[in-house]
């Protein structure tokens, strides 16, 4: 069974999905298996962190932007803007595809894990994720 | 099928698991199929990397270190010690899942590959990783 | 089913894939399930990224290449010659394994996603793939 998730984004940070993600595995009915996300995009990712304190993901966000910061003079695959080029980087070092046990028909996330969407580009972006659950 | 692996860590580094991963192959009986690997924290990860010398993986840590050091200024996440932030995000551009064939019984990992758990706090945890096979 | 992709690299840089993993599912004649990925190397790894502009895969590399750089001192594991344990590292910054559904017979990657290897060894190298369809 699978089922689209569409998220909507204003600007580059991570924006958590876990509620929407435990919804697709409730519809789905399955006490035991697996849950498989996929980004179908390459300046976005998925990754699993913290959710019990927003300064957590503020910190990942600029850690991870001055890692790879738009004002490189290196780049030459240009031509949709200064914050393609390092969208794609940080895709590359995070995840498109996680996949997360089910167990008693829950994600068996730990107490302080939330599942997020990161988005690496400004501006407004709608972002597709496959949900996959066998 | 599925099984909780939990180590004890006492320190940062890499904490090779290979052999306890392919006993709940065995266990689970199964020939053919998948064995997924799933981390429940958000300050420790997975990674596949060369188990022959010690020495890459003394250079993993001690780069990643570097890269993210304990003594940066600009993290705001700090109330659980200076080395919490950093274990955010390097667990962050490592892996929380990874998903294993196995063939005739066995995990396919090539010749030189282990499954480790990749420590990012100081001092003891007790880690969960999650194995599911199918 | 799974069938082994065998790939030739000459030098660093990223080799797509993404005609050879779909004619792999197109043999499985699975028309819903997942196509996982697992690469049996320590010093390459795997990537989806952008196929359409050469320029994303080129900026891709020379960023990695910057970012840990084989002229570093401070590495002890160096038997292999320079570019071994910068492999490693980069092996672990990407993917081991990707897991893709299959919707319709086909990878349900996005408009301008690709599979590819990312061989982070200089001169020749012969690289194996496992693909697990299911």
């Amino acid at each position: 069974m699978h089922e689209i998730i569409t998220l909507h984004t204003d600007n580059k940070g991570l924006y958590e999905f876990t509620s929407t993600a435990q919804q697709a595995v409730d519809k789905s009915k399955i006490n035991e298996g697996l849950a498989t996300f996929f980004i179908r995009h390459t300046s976005a990712s998925l990754v699993i962190q913290e959710n019990a304190d927003p300064s957590c993901k503020n910190d990942l966000e600029n850690w991870l932007e001055k890692l790879v910061p738009e004002s490189s003079q290196e780049f030459t695959h240009t031509m949709e803007g200064a914050d393609d080029m390092p969208a794609h980087i940080k895709s590359a070092l995070t995840q498109t595809s996680i996949t997360i046990p089910v167990i008693d028909g829950k994600l068996c996330l730990g107490t302080w894990q939330g599942i997020f969407l990161w988005e690496h580009r400004a501006h407004r972006h709608s972002r597709q994720i496959i949900v996959y659950i066998s």
